[in-house]
């Protein structure tokens, strides 16, 4: 059970801390906030919150440390020197890092008797609070049980299990798909831009389209996990010849099809393997060395 | 008003077409079929569809034509012969063309005095007629107003003005969206499956993000039609390292990180010129030759 009275640290105020601070001291909770560089916690101390002038005085207020840093190297930097005052204590790193910076920092609070709780944010600040927002989270399963009801008033929560690189590994693989994403959205809206259109008539047309799409990853997941590319719902020839169409077209408009290019060169990879008459989805292959 | 007992010609029992001809079907329209290929129309026959042995046959059953064929050469091929016959008629051509070939069709049947309506299909077969479908028109106003009761069987839809490449236009941009997205994806559970993951599992904590990232699409789009990138969201400079730190970790788990390192070329030509502290968003512009 989570007292909801009970006192709560968080290290770092910029546009995320300061979100997640936030959510914090709407729902009644007892913040303690730091920043390196004073003057961020202005709001906040209005709000309830209660500003420390150091990392020392801030974790001396009990309860779970939330950190939320620029990355990594800033988390070590500010979290060594008060090592000693965390033993036994519980540290939340929401910090984006790689799977292997996170296992180190768990290793790190294992050294000192920390309990370490690693979480990936699947979110920006605004939708902190608001539905959408997902947090993924590994490492302590007894920090994630204790304090869940705090999580929960930031996002919904996910538990990836007791390896602290876990959360981080979902993180990128999901921010993968993010950024090829953007791109090829870009890459639509450069075309019907050039075309005579806004890209607001195309976000509108585009954005119902793709998010439906997403529905179809389960079934591309049960591909893959199968390893059985045999009975496609879209072969690799027709792929090439549907992405060579698109090419042309956008290239006709006066727009280099980067985004799409990318996905041409991975499917006539494997048509040029002889592949051709297999699912799409084999591409995933490729980009793991066609060991199967 | 359409009479929904109206008649309605289907050239094309593909697939798609199948899935077309069977929601008119179960919609209780008076439906005559056609394919190439004989002995693909037998369920839809049972179900009470008529199969014609001819093109001409199968238009001379009046009302609207609709197309759904292989691609824009085996449109021509099937519709030339019976030009004269569908003089004054409404053609609604659902195949997937190029904006050019969209409106080189729309030229032809101008020429014969026949109405065309051109359509680009955002779903798969098993959507038409369920939630999430939607498909794109554009050229006749009047046969998308005529028919719009029967459109709306197969999906929600949406008309994108008289030229009839406009669609297609749509069309191909979408796509341009889906295949990166789909590639990233693959990625990201190449990545996942090589840490000992399953895709599947990936799979669910990535659809609900990435569909709400789509959410984005209409402030991306106002910047982008805006062409001011000096307020960034997200700044091309951090947008490197987080894509640096994505294909590290991709790369330690022995994935090929194709998806995102493309749209890092694409950031750091931004970056090189100087414009890292600008909006990721700015990327479109180098697609489009950066003329901004
Ligand atoms: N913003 C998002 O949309 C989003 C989404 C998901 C995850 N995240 C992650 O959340 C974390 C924070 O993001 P943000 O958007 O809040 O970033 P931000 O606005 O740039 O803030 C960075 C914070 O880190 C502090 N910092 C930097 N170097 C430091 C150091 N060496 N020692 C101590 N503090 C240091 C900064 O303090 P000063 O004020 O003193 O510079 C500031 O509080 C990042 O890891 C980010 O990847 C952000
Ligand atoms: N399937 C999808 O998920 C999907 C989604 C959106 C849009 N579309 C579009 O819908 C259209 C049809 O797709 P589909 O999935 O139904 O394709 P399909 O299953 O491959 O069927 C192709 C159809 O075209 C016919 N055809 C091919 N060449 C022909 C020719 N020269 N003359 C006359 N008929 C010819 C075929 O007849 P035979 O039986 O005689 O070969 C068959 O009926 C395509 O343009 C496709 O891009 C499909």
């Amino acid at each position: 059970m989570t007292d909801m009275r009970a006192p709560v640290t968080m290290l770092g105020l910029g546009a995320m801390g300061r979100a997640l601070a936030a959510a914090l001291v709407d729902a009644g909770r007892d913040v303690t906030v730091w920043n390196r560089t004073p003057g961020k916690a202005g709001a906040l101390v209005e709000r309830g919150a209660v500003e420390a002038a150091g990392v020392r005085d801030a974790v001396s207020a009990g309860g779970p440390v939330v950190v939320c840093l620029y990355d990594h190297a800033s988390v070590r930097e500010t979290l060594d020197p008060v090592a000693a005052e965390l033993r036994g204590r519980a540290v939340v790193n929401l910090t984006t890092t790689t799977p292997d910076e996170a296992r180190e920092l768990a290793k790190w609070a294992d050294g000192h008797g920390i309990d370490y709780l690693d979480g990936a944010i699947m979110a920006t600040p605004p939708m902190i609070g608001a539905p959408g927002a997902q947090i993924l989270y590994s490492g302590s399963r007894e920090v994630f049980d204790g304090h869940r009801a705090l999580f929960e008033v930031w996002a919904a929560c996910v538990y990836d299990g007791a390896d602290a690189g876990t959360a981080s590994l979902f993180d990128l693989a999901i921010l993968a798909g993010m950024y090829p994403l953007f791109a090829g959205f870009l890459q639509g809206a450069a075309t019907v831009r050039a075309a005579g259109g806004t890209a607001a008539e195309f976000a509108e047309r585009a954005a119902p389209f793709l998010a439906a799409m997403t529905g179809s990853f389960s079934h591309i997941a049960r591909t893959v996990d199968g390893g059985d590319y045999g009975d496609p719902v879209q072969s690799l020839d027709w792929t090439v010849a549907a992405l060579d169409a698109i090419g042309r077209a956008t290239r006709e408009q006066g727009v280099e099809p980067v985004p799409t290019d990318m996905v041409g060169a991975l499917v006539r990879a494997q048509t040029e393997a002889g592949r051709g008459a297999e699912d799409f989805y084999r591409i995933v292959e490729g980009m793991a060395g066609d060991r199967k």
